[in-house]
């Protein structure tokens, strides 16, 4: 594309991409915003070595002009969005970037990857954190997903929510808390469970978690008990029927003394079985395989789309919408500004995105998007912590019906408001646009 | 782990883990193994360096001991497994570690994470090349899962037989095939569509492939076959109902005199889409967010179990089974070694694994595991050209049954050999283990 718009003279045109989902999963209520930081971090290191550029023309992909714009690459554009942990519905513009056409449609896989992987994990942990009601969540999904994405997948998680994860990397880059487990080869490495529980608990402290499933549990946790006169942290269950079990285990560990060791449960859990385990004496959960696969969801559907663009290549030049009109598939030109529209009682009431207008504001109204790129420079970094507390204040204020678990529709409507005035026809919800529009 | 054991002084004994499934996906009648390749590659350089140990020991996980330990890393033990793009079923050992606890538990999260997720795409893709019966599948999901991942995703579904990838790093590190396409944006870049096709045309010659759907589809493909005088490469049609549009539009081809014209569909495709395209005039087909998210399933849940192991640390010590007894998830301890049972026909009948047993093979059945690495040096690396030929022969021994793209059962049975012996009550099959068992 870069070289055949080189070649006709209009690869340098300035244009407008919109990032954004074009509709919510089913059955989801709202979407988390993820990877905007790992975007920005990816952004500054994006460049084309001699090695890709060779690979290039090599394959015929890349010719001199295109080879020789490609050395020299480095976003000078900018970019606005949502600030990372915030939510998002359908039609929201979570990135807007602009540039020349050839500057920004060449970060289209890399912005789309980062947000579509990202932002699905953070929307699936965003539900558990939910579901177990302030109970720590522990990430332990990095096996059930490819290496480098584990990474982000713990970071997304973390931002909705979740507690530590056991994907050391992560806390390394990211400075997340990290926390482990025993795994069942642990055990199995002595010639007694009684021994091998003997050094977790001399390496790691009575504080520690003991896996109790891998012969009978209820011997295991009897031993732990007694090596640890009921002082034993935590033990953990793996397998079974968890919400039998823990009550059963909670009776026993009560009788035995052991009135303040916590039981911790995993095993292939997502929201709906954290749901479930509301009122069992469960006292945090490690989750694996469903938040870092999105719970059915592995990628948000996120889109790239010219959205506007200059007839010429002055960087000044003004921008004309440009709307597609491929079927069921069709895109809203024009700048976006967001406004997060809230009640008197701190409630959202519905996601305003005025095109080539900003949307009137009232008293607790808050406008979403940020400067995350300015002339090339970034200048949306932030951290992580931010995210996360952003995170949480962005879910406090979404309605009742918004925050349930089960099959929901999205928790407040998208709203695009086309030009100022006073009519409400020029009003419209995606999906549903009147027959004027 | 690690670390308790070094203190408990188990660390260094020799332990063998099965690297398995316990289950195919529910309605999949197999799987394929990928990722062999790109764990050989990991293997090679996965060391911990000062910046890795130095976090470890400022959060408190490592030692002195485990720090010295892990600055020393390198793997010294055997991996046998499944050779690249082999099948996998319910059971099957796709990967065998055998090396000191230490060694080998410490790889357990980089291994699980390649197979489980490179396996998944793998899986779904070789269902899509199945469903389109020898048309070309372009995999373009790069944009749809985390930015390694994709690279990795777009190696998978080559192995199963998938034509280029759109992933350009693809190409560069694994020297698969690359083909792109242009956007919407692209035409909407220009002053009109006619412009834009004059524009790819110029740059990539007649055979490039169009994309007719960003205005009106039949007025675009009148201006592509006008521009090319009826020899216009492709055209792209990425929205609509394609089993109804691409009748019309093969016809609007003919009558312009574009018969050799073909016709490309994208649009959210998976195998049962590819599948009711089986009788309409599609020549080719663009695959992205559904096999790279493993269409419904986006990861293998391989698991990582210690199924022998010896009393000492000395090398040569006997390993003797271990076995977990966590309801629903026990393990079966010993030494695999896996046959495809093949009949005269040339159809595999069964997956028999045999433990601490080797299968006995007859005249038209084949060994499964070749080793991989042998005291630590890598012995397993191939071209992946020979795993997506591998895949191709492999599949082609499936019964009938076992190629539905439709909810299908296992396509052969996993039966376990326990020892030699005329006896059938020694053999079972997973889920269904006869009483005396």
């Amino acid at each position: 594309m870069i070289k055949a718009a080189m070649h006709a003279g209009t690869a340098f045109r300035r244009c407008t991409f919109d990032l954004f989902p074009r509709r919510l999963p089913t059955g989801r209520s709202y979407g988390v915003v993820a990877g905007t930081g790992r975007a920005l971090e990816a952004l500054k290191h994006f460049r084309f070595g001699p090695e890709e550029i060779e690979f290039l023309r090599d394959r015929g992909i890349a010719d001199d002009m295109l080879a020789e714009w490609l050395a020299d690459y480095k976003f000078s554009g900018n970019i606005r969005g949502y600030a990372e942990g915030e939510l998002f519905f359908s039609g929201s513009p979570v990135a807007v970037v602009e540039g020349s056409f050839a500057e920004a449609v060449v970060l289209e896989t890399l912005l789309l990857s980062i947000f579509n992987h990202d932002s699905a994990v953070a929307s699936a942990a965003s539900r558990m954190t939910l579901a177990a009601e302030g109970r720590p969540i522990i990430e332990m999904g990095g096996r059930r997903t490819h290496e480098w994405a584990a990474v982000a997948a713990a970071r997304a998680s973390w931002i909705a929510g979740f507690g530590p994860s056991s994907d050391l990397e992560a806390g390394r880059s990211w400075g997340i808390p990290v926390s482990g487990t025993a795994a069942h080869a642990f055990t199995m490495l002595f010639d007694s469970e009684e021994d091998a529980f003997k050094a977790q608990l001399e390496a790691m402290g009575e504080q520690t978690t003991l896996l109790v499933d891998t012969y009978d549990v209820d011997d295991a946790i009897r031993k732990a008990v007694e090596l640890t006169e009921g002082r034993i942290g935590a033990i953990r269950l793996d397998s079974g029927d968890l919400s039998v079990e823990v009550r059963r285990l909670r009776k026993l560990l009560d009788s035995l003394g052991a009135t303040k060791t916590r039981i911790i449960v995993t095993n292939d859990l997502d929201e709906y079985q954290i749901a479930a385990l509301r009122g069992a004496p469960v006292d945090g959960f490690g989750v694996g395989t469903s938040v870092v696969t999105g719970s059915g969801h592995p990628t948000c559907g996120m889109v790239y789309k010219m959205v506007s663009r200059a007839d010429s290549d002055d960087p000044d030049a003004v921008q004309h919408p440009v709307v597609k009109k491929s079927q069921n598939k069709g895109t809203i030109g024009g700048r976006k500004t967001v406004m997060r529209q809230i009640d008197q009682s701190g409630t959202a009431t519905a996601e305003v995105i005025g095109v080539d207008v900003a949307p009137r504001t009232d008293s607790n109204d808050r406008l979403v998007m940020v400067d995350l790129v300015r002339n090339g420079e970034i200048v949306g970094e932030e951290p992580l912590q931010d995210a996360r507390d952003r995170h949480a204040r962005a879910r406090a204020e979404l309605p009742l019906a918004g925050q349930k678990i089960s099959r929901a529709e999205q928790a407040i409507p998208t709203i695009f408001v086309t030009h100022e005035g006073e009519k409400t026809e020029n009003i419209y919800l995606i999906g549903e646009p009147p027959a004027n529009l």
